[in-house]
């Protein structure tokens, strides 16, 4: 097997292990949305679901959690080479400390039109006063992530 | 002294607490911000100044940690009816999480072109994709906010 091929099903597996968190975050009641972290040596240093409802936190989204979880195991508020995966196109919120945190590249599912501040309303890391960018790959996962978002919200307006 | 002139001097001193938790925070070797945050009943139930360094967290600014505090304590990621005072304008980052919170009025004390997100860069507020907007109070206790971020990154400079 090439190295390329290698690669590709190193990321795949990478989502895979989110859309699992965001599986489980949805058995727990919280939006299906699971983040992965990895280090620049390619292991997975935090893994996280939505955790809004549970630990009564507005800003305990999967990403803020692996960051945050990241950063203090390292000691830095800087998580340099780290690559982020993510189920959902991030929010606003979660696009900022991704800047601040100086995330290499941002691998994420499902667009979000409502709510993402990646490609849609604010796209903060188009603006002129965002400091750092990671690279963006969108799509990875994407129809996995949509598909547990759909049911999700489906069963909800059927309570 | 009528209603008016109470609730003004109210409101100053809530900056003014939010001001020396500026000054602690700088004098810890963090960016001088701080926030307080005000309940319905009108009592202090959070003041925080900048932790980032200390934490090892990106995402602890001023404005996160007093709403994550008020939400742990009052069992909600919703802070109906609050208040947040902060000494400089929301990053884009502390803005979204200001509007999941679902936070009342926003008083604040200096502009921040750089790195803003209110009233600069994204402006987060303003876009479709914002699904709560607080009351906006700009240039409360302006003065003395920039003087302290000009003096703290003055000094940095000289390091």
């Amino acid at each position: 097997m090439d190295d390329d091929l290698m690669a590709a099903q190193t990321r795949l597996g990478h989502m895979e292990r989110a859309l699992e968190e965001a599986r489980a975050a949805g058995e727990r009641g919280e939006v299906p949305v699971g983040a992965v972290l990895v280090a620049p040596s390619g292991s997975i240093v935090a893994t996280a679901g939505n955790r809004t409802r549970e630990q009564s936190d507005p800003s305990a989204h999967a990403e803020m959690l692996v960051i945050r979880a990241a950063a203090a195991e390292l000691g830095s508020e800087r998580l340099i080479d780290h690559d982020l995966y993510v189920t959902l196109e991030p929010c606003p919120m979660c696009a900022a400390v991704i800047s601040f945190a100086r995330i290499r590249r941002l691998y994420y599912g499902a667009s979000d039109p409502k709510s993402g501040g990646v490609e849609h309303g604010p796209r903060i890391f188009s603006q002129t006063t965002c400091h750092h960018r990671p690279d963006l790959y969108p799509g990875l996962g994407e129809v996995e992530a949509a598909t547990l978002l759909r049911e999700f919200f489906a069963t909800r307006r059927l309570d």
